[in-house]
């Protein structure tokens, strides 16, 4: 349990900027790698990732058929629907309340186990922006590393 | 990536009461704030708020319009009806199935990245409470702060 | 604020593994706890709890009533149908494609405060594992433990 006498807390926090999507569900893992070479020097940790957005959220899903990506899309938005009727909120655009709920119900933020330099993630599991405006524009996430 | 020689691990845990709301979501992040004052010493590090009931939840979503949380509020209670008349568990009152499922959905915690002292949200980025029963009475936050 | 001298940041990471399980909602909490010993020596921290596959989830809900489990099973049975019409990924089988919007609802992980040498849960909290393959196989679990 003790560690050894090497061992170094480390706290590493960056801001990524993830360009423009479309609405829908879309990998991004390569990207946010990419923008976190401290990743590798973590023998045991967790990575944070958060989104400053209501209407955008992050979540961890099948990595391999595009098909996955766009069933989701559909079930989110037959069961959240834009024409439901009993939207107050619509100053914004049919899509925005719709937008929110979907934020509250896949969240903003995902913790991933990390081990020997990676996200110790399954064979499948691929992480994901999922853009619920139709023109959201950019999206800011803050990466925290932290580990040992 | 190593840290300054002053660097000091940060742990703090509290409990935190928050006073009975009425079914529906609330924002709770400036009582949250007020009842954390360590959060200004971190430079960075994670903030985590768990709920620790089954019938409430913790959610991040829009701190300005009324309507938002109205809103909400109206979407999950025709997602989840108490009428569903295909519920089994419905001693405790019809709100209280539905309240689970919501729980659920919603989920019980939050993490929140630090940065210079406070929570790095989104400026539209609130803290709510999402109350599913009629009359949950007070509830239960444990909030762990854990920094540099 | 300032930890005592003979304070000891712990890192640990272990590896679960879940016998299979049919379709439904689990309780595991007592596995998962038997897993970790280490978790005894902890004062203050958080256990991560990660599942590294993308049709089942970690949830946090009532640990009494079996008719919670099974009127959760109905809920999401419902809202995400087999025979919804309108999925393109069925070459895995009727029950794949819902499994996988039912894991972005629910999500992968979990985030438990730990506080005196156990998880800091409500007297009604239990965790349970999510399966909603019909046979999902074993699953897999990465447990982090950090505190102080």
């Amino acid at each position: 349990m003790k560690p050894p006498l090497s061992s170094i807390a480390v706290w590493v926090q960056r801001e990524i900027r993830l360009d423009p999507h479309p609405r829908g569900f879309h990998l991004i893992g390569t990207e946010v790698e990419a923008a976190l070479p401290e990743l590798r020097e973590v023998r045991v940790g967790l990575l944070h990732l958060h989104i400053q957005h209501t209407s955008a959220s992050l979540a961890l899903n099948e990595n391999a058929s595009p098909d996955v990506r766009r069933d989701l899309e559909t079930w989110f938005s037959r069961a959240v629907p834009e024409d439901a009727g009993h939207w107050r909120h619509t100053l914004e655009g049919p899509d925005d309340m719709p937008a929110h709920v979907k934020g509250v119900l896949i969240g903003p933020s995902l913790t991933l186990p990390l081990a020997d330099g990676r996200p110790a993630l399954g064979t499948w599991q691929g992480i994901y922006l999922c853009e619920h405006r139709e023109s959201g524009g950019a999206r800011n996430l803050i990466a925290t590393i932290h580990g040992d």
